[in-house]
């Protein structure tokens, strides 16, 4: 019976989908395979270089004999609708080349720059595809079957102990693994939050600092929240401006490296910041987005580490790693971990059990440390050629937030000067934000 | 300058964050080091066998001359803080084994059943973990830098145009690649259209079928839906209560395999549904969760290729691969493309990158073909046993949904068999769910 072999039954077949128009049972089979293969050529549906089952799959799908599937074949290759290849089967030899219209999409605005310095972009050729491999086969080799499962909303348990003891360690925190809530990035995670805050407290606003990311604004306008904004001067957001912008469930700042800026919040205003979080019952979002890139001075330690009661600390791999891997991580306040959690699981269930073992392996064997060390180098080298270049220039313009971080901000005297500055930077090929 | 070799540098580091207390600088740094390690340790921040960073490495960092760190750590050491291992530097030799609190998570009740019969597991065993790390090595190959910048929201060109040419041929559709967002499953899928919904229609109602999974019930509601429910029969959902449930913006239904019952969506049906969809102005979301297993009789042509404009397409990988594994798709109407997604850049700018390009990968190797063909073998397999079994036992009970599908629905005379039947099950080792 090599007939009905199992191993080589499945290792040959394609699945097929074939409208047999059912209640037309008086027309032969044959004449409805070869209809329903024709309609599905002639439709698109199957495009030039489609590859169909080889006769002996299709006929036991289809639960016909396997000489009606031949003689469909047969006939449809005379018609000249597929053609028969040496070796890789029968094939669909007319129609459109490519499938449908994917050449209709309409591609994001990939621009090639010859230096992009776009802020909080970092360098993606920089990506350790090698160590991410390693770390890959890794995880593959060692999970349990039960990781391919439906896992655990606030993320597989081995990456929550590796990422705790590295963020107590390097960042500074006071944390253990069941603090940690594992995302799909920092933008999942302030989603998460404001969703999570929507349920348990009736004050449906958020503060956060002006300027930052818009795309932020949206995620928190979008979870219900009506949005109050705090000024930035050169001591970090203005927490005075707090008791005025009203009753908040949650103020978010950037308080290591004010983004864009730079600037990093006062010693008095972090004070000030936690005070007014546990007069109010509010909590603090601390978006940690580029702590690992400090190139001088001493590193700030997390308000998480003054007050894990009050402040929810979010960090992302995005600037570490790369963006293309989503991957990001909540420190929760007890009080907010079941609701947190909760929002997790109506987001997506959980974050991809196989990206979170192999970033737990990466921990593990040091290699993100090591990685995190060879980009602050780099990183370094870079911020120093700029600022080399811009004093060289007699530019007499400010720059500010060089001690750290993937972007700096170049003070200009107006703003026909900036509309010179960035037609000039984007004629050169370097990209950079107004 | 051996000392300052970044290649070296770079690679024996480890990141230690060091509170040092500004401010004081009357005292002398050594002390302070000291300090901050001390109190480190004692406060559980570094555990038991934390690495750390080289003499030379943590003077760098500090901006401090290399032989007052020299000098802190072999105090340190003197009182039993630290310990210098050979081989491995130094290691933190006091305090508490587990980070902090580890153990406390409550662990996910992961019963180990001998045989897991609950509905809709897939067996996490058959998870192709040599495939898969084929495809993430060949991604990770060919994978232009971009694909490690942020993405496009609605996924990976790559993938989309795979994916888009597989369900053409083996599900039926008629897309192509632009028509494709790819999600992180089917929860986030249904998540966005309930909001992109709430965004641009009025009607704040969305109808799912009596039963349905509890959990997609709780998505729609969290998205601001009130929910209508439409009974389900053995032709499927009963269509003719669309019209009476009231006015709703969506109705989400599993036309091909209705969930838990099995029972397919008649044709009668299947059209009245599409022109209640166009009369109203509403959407059909067809969840097509698990229509790649089907055992005996003519596949079921999808409801997206009867309407394209009015029926929002969503597969997903849970099945066919694992749940662990967070990847789904939706085939979105033209006049939804926008609004679904600009809610996915919301909830997390787009799905990892680099599992979409594995993905690709999988379905251009036809390996994604040959694993769905083994499955479905192995699937039926268990199921004629299951069958045969139930038979033989003679029990008097009627078993539905059997053709296809990874559960079966056994119909028993009354509640008290059912207590008794899933006890039994229970005492065996073997999963079930009322």
């Amino acid at each position: 019976m090599t007939n009905s072999d199992p191993q080589e039954w499945s290792n040959r077949g394609v699945d097929l989908f074939l409208n047999l128009l059912p209640g037309e049972h008086s027309r032969g089979l044959r004449v409805r395979i070869e209809d329903g293969l024709r309609d599905a050529i002639r439709g698109g549906r199957l495009v030039r270089g489609t590859r169909l089952p080889p006769t002996r799959a299709l006929a036991r799908d289809l639960g016909v004999a396997r000489r009606t599937v031949v003689e469909a074949y047969s006939q449809l290759a005379a018609e000249g609708w597929i053609a028969g290849r040496r070796g890789s089967g029968t094939v669909v030899a007319f129609g459109a080349t490519p499938p449908i219209d994917a050449g209709s999409i309409r591609e994001r605005q990939r621009v090639r720059w010859r230096f992009d310095l776009r802020p909080g972009r970092p360098d993606p050729s920089s990506f350790p595809r090698q160590e991410w491999l390693r770390a890959v086969r890794q995880a593959l080799t060692n999970a349990p079957d039960e990781a391919f499962g439906v896992g655990d909303p606030a993320g597989e348990l081995a990456l929550r102990a590796e990422l705790a003891a590295y963020l107590n360690r390097a960042r500074g925190l006071t944390i253990g693994a069941s603090d940690l809530l594992i995302s799909t990035g920092f933008t999942q995670g302030l989603g998460l939050v404001a969703r999570a805050l929507a349920t348990i407290d009736r004050r449906r606003r958020i503060t956060i600092e002006e300027p930052s990311m818009p795309h932020h604004r949206d995620v928190i306008r979008e979870a219900g929240h009506e949005l109050a904004l705090v000024r930035v001067d050169r001591g970090g957001a203005d927490v005075e401006q707090l008791e005025q912008a009203g009753e908040a469930a949650a103020v978010v700042v950037t308080p290591n490296r004010q983004h864009p800026t730079g600037v990093a919040l006062s010693s008095g205003r972090r004070a000030r910041l936690l005070e007014w979080a546990r007069a109010t019952g509010a909590y603090v979002v601390e978006d940690d987005y580029d702590g690992e890139f400090r190139y001088e001075g001493r590193p700030i330690g997390p308000l998480q580490g003054l007050d894990p009661r009050h402040v929810v600390y979010a960090g992302t791999a995005s600037k570490t790693l790369a963006p293309g891997i989503r991957l990001g991580w909540l420190a929760m306040p007890e009080p907010l971990r079941a609701a947190l959690t909760r929002e997790k699981e109506l987001a997506d269930w959980h974050t991809s059990a196989l990206e979170q073992l192999a970033f737990a392996e990466l921990l593990r064997s040091g290699m993100y440390d090591r990685h995190i060390r060879k980009m602050r180098l780099r990183y370094r080298r870079r911020r120093d050629a700029l600022l080399h270049a811009i004093v060289d220039a007699d530019l007499g313009v400010e720059v500010m937030g060089t001690a750290a971080g993937l972007n700096l901000l170049i003070l200009l005297p107006d703003a026909e000067t900036e509309d010179r500055v960035l037609a000039a930077t984007r004629a050169a090929g370097v990209g950079a934000a107004a």
